[in-house]
């Protein structure tokens, strides 16, 4: 039996990085976690051990920091170009080179109502990403958030879906609607006003998923990317994935007491996964700008 | 080999509910993870089996449920230290019910500018907790948080600390200085104006760890519980644990780079851990407030 | 901006069962994990949140329990493969269903060295996983493993890579090797021998992990997965995904010791990732078993 | 309002260790997680930041790979007494050591039958624990282990509880009993044959959950517990913690389906948690050996 090498890459995953900004005595500082996966000409490594085309995951977390020195990290879009950018153009058999980078938001700690100089508390477990996707002759940006979670306890509806003979649920004008978002969405460039266009991103799907009734989880999913693409024409793909955390009324007629939606259990599984690409008209084709990551 | 059984305690564990109140038409909820320890005249149970004393764990999740619509919630304290003395009260074997609560922060999501009526977002991992431990005798309340995650690009030193053939750490007076603060604090009596007291806890703790120049992290805990405790008088210990999450200078010489206090690699394991009681003078015997919870 | 539904899926996440069979006093019982994953004809419960083709995610986990009492749950593979075409037959709209099966682990527990009738101790966290993608014209089951840890103390080499200005790992002949093995492998069929066939897998591509004198933990890799193409002439493709679990030899110099390849400290985080899909020569197009899951 | 210092302790968690005997073709090696917890005259570092008194939590780190290379590890529970005596012998402030490991288990793999001499697979996620506690005049060892899954597919009944008004749970003589086992089992001595030792208690607490019937999960703590101290003179006192980890029958009528204790679903929260010591007659007083280990 023959066999052959076929897609595959590497890299070093979850680099752990703060750079500080100390011009001044106003402190500003990121807190990255960054991850490179690199392809290209690596057959030979994986036929013979021969590693003359590997550069070393080592040397990519070391670039990793030298990087942030050389020049100050700036936007995480531009951070990641910078470094996939790099990994292609110095080493000829690297042909491409995914850099995605997860950004934790912190604010300043307030000491008698004034922001502090150098003190932050972590604002939430939410962060902003972005992915590089590098090649020598084409580029890709995909911006996106993770661990966004929202409820509503009212406004969500499910009814007319399809019975067979092992449905239970009960149709429901009311229910509570909870998800953690993950959202990555593709750009047609590779420069823009970056922290504008996530801000007013993250700013409508949030609106959308609250002012829209909701008929369905999918329905709403594709509000928030439509939402999305209507505001900011430089985006051209949203994927979102969410999951439905379930919340379910709890009987209290047992105990001689009523529940109009008002005492919910919440269960961690199963849930609901629901998960879409919703596109611009005319978007150009992504690529390989999601794929293939991860392989499984 | 006679054998006996010596301190022992059990109850269920994570009952997770979310509470809405409907009235008017903009809702309010809390989001609510429950722990419930019962203790009392239970060596039968573990000798033979006889539950004649045993209030099921199904029975005490159900009570959260019930209690939570019988009436209000209200603030975390009331509504543990009312499920406290339920159990206390109402099975003559349980001598001690220790009723713990988390609750998640949430916040109304902004559409145009306006809060919304029923759509919230989450706030962040941080989490309110409050412990109630009811003897028929007696009551204790512990309010508390965790997962409040602070950094310092500036203003911490560590040095004059023993040295011995084991130690190679350079002595420095500017480190970042980062933590993820687990507090626990116990009040003199079971009132109060909850909400109020938690807040200035929480404000205080913040602004002593902003403002002190840090001579090692001990000296910040004690400084963050001196505060709680100087600037309310109805808290009269504060329990903290500290990990010192590392966030160490990269050697960037080898790439031709000054590395002055810029970037840092952050490492998850090992850690320092840090945990101490500060007590007000005068502080009345805490009881089993802390104990024996849990036995391992 | 006109707006256009693209790839979706969705279906009920992690249903947790354990089903026992009961027949004669020796039990026996399977403890799965059970995903369901469905697309089709879905734009227009995106696009108005009409749910006329959407079966629920509710009736999906009922589906579960209520096969696995009407049929023995079998093989994970068949299992999968009656739910996913059960899917697929019943729903018009539905298209194609993955179905994603993750079993522990239980042995008999030992009385006198007697294996017990019915109490069982987890044998480990590794779990057996099968993947059924069924479509109404065609199938493909892929099977696999995670959470499979290995260690080699020595017989890895990493040496002979590309150096640049940020490189400063040395090269070595003699290095901890260890990594959680996570492989998917595709069958050319949807029947088969899937107990022996899965025994053969794991065991070869152990021995090849141990036996291999590694220069690089791609050509272990591809060791691996070339030992079960091999083995197993069902087999068409192997993807690997293994991260490169860093062991670091502590300098003891400061204390005036040697270190000779025996002490390390071990490090979570960053790590390597090295993932590749090696496949037997000829082997039929995978068509949508690998993708697109997931979305993200 | 005066503040003072109660109890307090720090220390390295988590010191990530593998260490490897490479003398002969056969390899050994220990997989170990080390924590330090050290106490004494702590309250300058407390009160101003005067760190003379202070073992940095980083030389506790280095100490652990110095003694691993300066002696053989051998037991853990001797690793544990070697380093806790050192901490309290070398620095005249330390009065109190507390030094926990976590051992993992690997088993050799085995290539064409033969175990390999240098290739490892993790046989499980259990971890065997030791626990020293050194002062200058007296010690304690507690042994232990966690994450031992069990499960009981029949012979667990329970029934004879409280009812009150929030009961809605039926009685049953017939359900899957299952728990996640964390012990610690103290000693009277810190000399013995910790391995044999070990494995008698292991082998005893499994041999009574597997062949009592089961009234409550509370009589199968203690006939486990029972078990230990019967079967090891040289232990004194026996810690349990055991969550409930629920299995519920799944009602399969809306189906048409009968379910006699076949279909379970299994819930992840809430759960059960039963917590005991169970004590040898005469057992001497344990001192700090428990305590105050951790603060919250």
């Amino acid at each position: 039996m023959e066999v052959r090498v076929g897609g595959n890459q590497y890299g070093k995953a979850e680099v752990r990085m703060v750079a500080v900004d100390r011009e001044g005595p106003r402190h500003e500082f990121c807190d990255l976690n960054v991850g490179i996966t690199l392809s290209g000409d690596l057959d030979e490594v994986h036929l013979s051990g021969d590693n003359a085309n590997v550069v070393p995951t080592d040397t990519q977390k070391n670039t990793v920091f030298a990087f942030a020195k050389e020049a100050p990290v700036g936007e995480i879009e531009e951070f990641a170009l910078r470094l996939g950018r790099h990994f292609v153009a110095s080493s000829d058999p690297i042909r491409r080179a995914r850099v995605h980078i997860e950004s934790a938001g912190w604010q300043r700690i307030a000491v008698d109502g004034t922001p502090h100089a150098h003190a932050f508390v972590k604002s939430s477990d939410e962060v902003r990403t972005a992915t590089a996707v590098c090649e020598a002759e084409a580029e890709w940006v995909l911006c996106g958030l993770q661990n966004l979670v929202v409820l509503k306890t009212t406004g969500s509806e499910f009814s007319g879906y399809i019975k067979d003979r092992y449905t239970t649920l009960q149709e429901t004008t009311d229910r509570i609607l909870s998800t953690s978002v993950t959202a990555r969405w593709r750009h047609a460039g590779v420069s823009g006003d970056w922290p504008a266009s996530f801000e007013a991103v993250r700013a409508v799907m949030l609106e959308r998923f609250a002012s829209l009734n909701s008929l369905s989880l999918q329905q709403t999913l594709y509000a928030m990317a439509k939402g999305a693409i209507e505001t900011r024409p430089e985006i051209v793909e949203v994927r979102l994935s969410m999951p439905n955390r379930h919340h379910f009324v709890v009987d209290l007629e047992p105990f001689g007491l009523s529940n109009d939606g008002e005492i919910f259990r919440v269960e961690d599984r199963p849930y609901g996964l629901i998960e879409a690409s919703i596109l611009a008209a005319g978007a150009p084709a992504a690529g390989p700008a999601w794929d293939p990551y991860p392989l499984l």
